[in-house]
């Protein structure tokens, strides 16, 4: 038994802690599903007393900590070194308070996505973050990556959310700052520093979160465009048409649509046919059962009348509105044919968003004439997604692919990471949309809070020793 | 001509450099109007380049830096301690770029806060964050101390608006990350950092900020009250049925509005009488024009039918809305009988507002007897303001109604400072809203970035030998 055996052993206790072949294999990837190396030890604290246990212990020794949460990321954030202690959360998953007069919700790092969507439903309340993983992301994941999702035009990111956290330095010191006020000016906002850092400056375990009261309306339509100005365009107008209602603004290129619905025809039948170059799913909740239906109408046929819209299709029930979000999100199934494929998630402005669009298109296409690639995104967020298969899953492939739609993003001034974060995938990119100052100001940061490089080392900056 | 003013005269020329007798007044205090002591230097850069030079010149000589924006700050953030370099971006006022497409505004941060609302209304859109110092408040200092004001309930504060950020560092390191995207998350946010650091961690030097379209309904009501609790569910409920409208949610006590209505009657009646425990001003901002305010009435029907509000006064035109807000607003002549007065700025979760607010009342008064007590503020936030009058403006008296506000809001875990920042005012009571472990890593971070301590120094953190 190693001395840091001992420790891990003291502090979470023999039946929380595996070494070697007692490690469970899902504690090895990500979502990305590739394996990286073989973990030294798992531990699976109960308590913030736990976690810093630990991590005085790791630090002590000089052992890397990758934490984990849902393992649902897509950049291998999460996917532990060899030797690392992976610190899974997944035991801190209380609810422990939901205030409704403060409409606040203070849960454990481990709680997932839909156990506190369930707990604010069932009080009256929604919690606006929501992404496909909602079942098995948790807060803590959430909060690392500083994750978007569907309703981020409205209701904005996880930042967004967080007003209090209680996170865990590298060497052990506990920091507590459950606010639950919505402004607090005195002194640094420490808690933005911990958001979207991917488990490398501290371990957040505790959250308090802000809640909005339940909309009485939802009102979802399909919409066909015929340009990505006139998608910008759409955006503007309805936003102020539906006047604070916009909930969701996704919008999907043709080739997405067509692949989709078509590997979909079984299961259901296309809303409109695919012979459009662009198509927007959008959602508006409101207060208003009487007049809101009226006026949504009304904002889509103004929208038609200034040629926005080339074709509209409005829910009209439950299952309808289930059907056009399938058509945005059922893409398990239709995305088999491009595999092995490579997955980007890029931001730009929104003037700029079709310009890199078809600039990252057309730049993958003269590396793979053939490539198959489907481009979709939260357009408004100015988020792109990429989905692109070249019949080539190797190293090299995927860097080719990579540089041809990072430099598209860096033309534009954009960012290589809108919500996924960075991850191992993308950090040797970073410099495609951060300065090589702003680069080395994240190394004053990550020097100051872990002088011991511990957290998560080598995810998001690159080895010093590289060009950035 | 010492070394360090040689070195200034080179980084902005002799005619932006004054020292001794040259030195105006206006640059030795701000709202607060304490003049604390004689700076050796005022300097005015032109551009970032200037700035860094004035910086790294500063660094080596270790001469203090307080940078300063227009100075209508409360907390004596940007009033300069004895020998220090006053930094000032008055010259740094450039309206650099109106993007429509991406809907945004990048500024130098010298810009006020109107002219930026000017060039936005300009070209049709909002920048929703405003402040009764619009004139003098520039974009550098309400970044610097993340400002909120009147529409943060529906649009957040100035944190929400600032999508990039060009700061210059202790060291003259200029980082710049000018990003129009709404979602970044390609490492350490670290204009997160800057954003409320009230000049010690970083010159902010350019801004680019989120617009939004220009509603095109607004409507304003009073509400009489008569219970806090009301006061809670009315914002509860309006939220809901005002689906996604509501801008402006401002609560009055008594005190306040019978005092304001008042001494203002001259100029004004009063909208209704003083007879009520609470007001609420509250405003929704809209895209309907024919809809909105039939359902602005009937969303105000309906708080009345479920006894929430006792009397309600909706504006017929701009002129009635202006009367309306002059109630909140028109404070300076009715202020003056509390004179000497202190100020609070201080949140709390909305649940804990009434509890907060009589308990500040009530040790005041159990201090000073026939204190005049205003108390409002932006509830929609948890934000409370107190204005107290005790007849006796040392720093003795000062300090007892201080300890009474601050061991109120400790007790209910809120904020001293919602939207003002610390600067010195506050700054020996930072430990009544954070735990000694967050001021630690406050003072991590200070160190990290400030080595040297130069960027207005003693300002948020109180000195080391403390004992907090």
């Amino acid at each position: 038994m190693t001395d840091i055996h001992a420790q891990l052993a003291k502090a979470v206790g023999d039946t929380n802690l595996f070494a070697g072949d007692a490690i469970e294999d899902r504690y090895r990837t990500d979502l990305s599903g590739i394996l990286r190396a073989e973990p030294g030890f798992v531990v699976r604290p109960r308590t913030v007393q736990e976690v810093a246990a630990i991590l005085r212990a790791a630090n002590a020794e000089g052992i890397a900590v990758t934490t984990q949460g849902g393992r649902t990321g897509t950049v291998k954030g999460a996917v532990p070194d060899k030797g690392a202690i992976v610190l899974s959360l997944e035991r801190m998953s209380a609810i422990e308070e939901l205030d409704p007069l403060s409409m606040t919700i203070t849960v454990e790092a481990g709680a997932t996505l839909q156990a506190v969507h369930e707990a604010a439903e069932a009080a009256g309340f929604l919690l606006p973050l929501d992404l496909g993983s909602r079942g098995s992301a948790t807060v803590g994941g959430v909060i690392s990556t500083n994750a978007g999702g569907l309703r981020a035009v409205r209701w904005g990111v996880a930042r967004d959310m967080v007003l209090g956290l209680e996170a865990v330095l590298a060497d052990g010191r506990i920091v507590t700052g459950l606010k639950k006020t919505l402004k607090d000016n005195a002194g640094y906002d420490w808690k933005h520093l911990m958001i979207g850092s991917e488990g490398t400056l501290g371990v957040v375990t505790r959250a308090t979160l802000r809640l909005r009261p339940i909309p009485r309306t939802t009102m979802t339509a399909l919409i066909a465009t015929d340009g990505f100005d006139k998608v910008v365009a759409l955006l503007r107008d309805l936003d102020i048409d539906l006047g604070g209602q916009l909930s969701s603004f996704e919008v999907m290129w043709q080739d997405f649509y067509q692949m989709i619905t078509e590997a979909n025809r079984a299961k259901r039948a296309p809303p409109m046919p695919a012979s459009y170059p662009f198509y927007v799913l959008i959602e508006a909740m409101g207060g208003d059962p009487v007049g809101d239906p009226a006026r949504f109408e009304a904002a889509l046929a103004a929208a038609i009348e200034r040629g926005q819209a080339s074709d509209v299709v409005i829910a009209q029930s439950g299952r309808e509105r289930d059907a056009l979000w399938a058509v945005r999100e059922d893409l398990m199934e239709p995305m088999r044919k491009l595999w092995p494929m490579f997955a980007f998630d890029v931001s730009v402005a929104l003037g700029d968003m079709a310009a890199t669009a078809e600039r990252a298109i057309t730049a993958i296409r003269g590396e793979y004439p053939n490539a198959l690639i489907l481009t979709y995104g939260h357009a408004g967020d100015g988020n792109l997604h990429f989905v692109v298969g070249v019949g080539d899953g190797s190293p090299a492939a995927e860097h080719r692919v990579d540089l041809a739609v990072y430099s598209a993003v860096a033309q534009a001034g954009g960012s290589i990471s809108a919500e996924h974060g960075v991850g191992l995938t993308k950090r040797d990119y970073l410099g495609f949309s951060r300065t090589p100052d702003e680069i080395a100001l994240m190394r004053i940061l990550k020097a100051a809070l872990d002088p011991g490089n511990i957290l998560n080392p080598g995810k998001i900056l690159p080895p010093s020793s590289s060009l950035q």
